[in-house]
């Protein structure tokens, strides 16, 4: 575990955006002008997965996904995830955060799966250890975030939209989102379902995980899985004033407050962090687990050609 | 208590039905036919209290309470909802489970108060080693289980119902369930109530509860006590359509999701079981609480009469 | 600490209205009679900022908050509600309570910033007692507690209408209720956030309290905050309707039913008592809380004139 930690860590520090804590006015104190002069308060970087703008007028970064096909949650991505999180949590020019989707009809399609097929079980550990990064990030990020969720969302992409403050969905008879991982023989980690408790409650998300349910936008809107429904060209400007109405209370407070509130399954999850990740490695190792995974693979494979 | 506990063992081991986890294959095993060759495949076990019958192709066992005169859950009938469960559990072909009643107007009036009136503190004991037991089956059960509601559940018969994966109960303005113990000048156990909670949440429960409201069939449905509501004679065809939806997921997946669900309420009672069972020996040998459902019973004999 | 609890009991036994346990009869024992009797039958007593009015024939008191401007909550008001409270919970003919206010358009303008500004540090440890105790005693109440809201109820005064079993509330466009602390740039103490949360579950409770939200009669009536709705003219006969429907249920059942839906969250202040103190007190004694506060006063006394 030790190994994967220093792994996941190397991995964020050859990637050579880590944003270090003792500069931060590199990006930080901008002091808030008027709109007229924004153009050049604009900055963004951007490496093979996520690209990142921060408007350090509003002090509001947002993050696409651009990860072709469906913004799968590899590895790779996930690490880049994480170091963009880290990079604007620690830029005191950033106060709010919205995640995105540059890829149509997709926000993310969940954990990639070929990082849990015919792998190590080193890489399995290190693989979700990643995921928890991510969450453990997002779910306890002191930004205000918002999810604004412009394509379908299942799994691993349904937690990313669960772990931010509020969630804006596009109205799209196509989409939809929910935890489905029973469908696949899988079974969402206790942490995905506490996340998803705090969100619906315990007897809607009794039904939806044990039915694995993808849930159609009105549907997810009814169950509180989602707070908001707009037109798709309504988002962005929605997620904006939704962060602008969030960031107009004081900081202090409000990071206190989502700390009072989140706490109790933050610090559930790490006093069972190496154990969570033992059981996903031994779950994922299983021989009729690899078969069936593959066999879904094989079914996604002929889906595509 | 230890002695209690051999005592339901030996109820269970006498009443001969008991189906030993050594033979599954007398009921198991039975391969997926079309509908066509069923009328061999339905095998059906009763005693006095409950009929049992379960359909070997579709593995859905159809429990149907048949004790006159309104299901009360005496300590005979309890065993033999014990017994019947644990046959059904142990039985590969049977993946899920329809609770319903052939008593008009009744699904269960709950738990019958002859047990608890007048008899000596090792009856009471092991009354309520077997309601907790009945419970403990249920609620961690491994199957599909759909109640289908089709008439009052007052007390001890909403807790069968709460107990279940899903609720679905007949459309009638004379029906009603609930949770209603308060109304006896009882109180309902801490376990009644967690399951409870989980259903609806804590604020109608603190409020049913204290209440003791027996919630017509409309407003259990808007509160979230049954999930659906349906005329009578679509009853029996939407409980088996549930089950078979619940069924088309991956049984492994499901079970260990519902067990993540239910496992620290289900863990709570285990570890205060004795505790539980002491508490109700006590509050109910109570000179005050057997006066008051002695009076309780006069009056039911009188409105019989 | 233990100096605070003694100076609280001070206050209260010089108050010189605490009802003394052992002389119950002066209250209670009053046998129901008939309406028509029923003028010689109330009995008030009233001190500076709180007038408690027993109907003995019903077994309901009144509370009417008369401290104006705007019935916040000093020490003084707090200690005269604590008072009363117990008086009324030591008195046999007292099983119900209804809270109100005298003031036009306000309820309970909540904590009184003049207690939190500019004092002592025991003095803030005496004020947080003081608060706590008012909560552990509302909200552990044996009596059946209605919050008959009949003006705007911010913070501590929403938390007041939160510890009763129900609130109603008056319908007007001006009235506001919430738990707005993060709106000053404070904390609501993790009590009232597990108070919140037991009424109106999580998810609504998380965002309201990071947004400090003062919700509209309405918005308050479908997040769950109020339970009922009402023309200011039917406010005082729907408490009474209230009250009588929950006195209906016998005395005993419905209490212990109380204590098992809450007994977890007043367990869990009582375990933390000293250390919310003592974190009050750091926390309000800052620099910078101070001085946002000053300005907040300043502010409201710009306002008046």
């Amino acid at each position: 575990m030790a190994a994967a930690a220093v792994t996941l860590a190397r991995r964020i520090a050859l990637s050579g955006v880590l944003f270090p804590r003792s500069s931060p006015q590199v990006w930080g104190q901008a002091a808030r002008q008027p709109p007229s002069l924004l153009s050049t308060q604009r900055r963004a970087f951007s490496n093979n997965k996520i690209l990142v703008e921060l408007d350090t007028s509003s002090g509001v970064a947002t993050m696409k996904f651009k990860s072709p096909p469906v913004n799968s949650l590899s590895l790779d991505f996930l690490t880049e995830f994480c170091i963009s999180l880290e990079k604007l949590e620690n830029d005191r020019a950033c106060r709010g955060l919205i995640i995105t989707s540059t890829i149509p009809r997709v926000f993310s399609s969940g954990l990639d799966i070929m990082e849990m097929c015919g792998k190590s079980t080193e890489h399995y550990a290190e693989f979700w250890r990643a995921v928890q990064e991510m969450w453990l990030r997002l779910y306890g990020s002191s930004m205000v975030t918002v999810a604004a969720v412009n394509g379908s969302s299942p799994a691993g992409g349904c937690l990313i939209a669960l772990s931010c403050d509020y969630r804006i969905m596009v109205e799209n008879p196509k989409y939809v989102i929910g935890l489905n991982e029973a469908q696949l023989g899988i079974v969402a980690p206790f942490w995905f379902k506490d996340t998803f408790v705090n969100a619906v409650g315990h007897r809607v998300a009794e039904r939806s995980l044990q039915l694995g349910l993808l849930h159609s936008v009105p549907e997810a809107h009814r169950i509180g899985l989602v707070d908001e429904v707009v037109p798709e060209e309504k988002l962005q400007e929605k997620a904006v004033a939704v962060v602008a109405q969030w960031l107009a209370l004081p900081d202090h407070a409000r990071q206190l407050t989502k700390t009072m509130m989140r706490k109790a399954v933050l610090d559930h999850m790490l006093a069972h962090r190496e154990e969570d990740i033992q059981n996903f490695v031994n779950f994922i190792s299983k021989d009729s687990i690899q078969k069936s995974l593959s066999m879904y693979m094989e079914m996604l494979k002929k889906k595509k050609s």
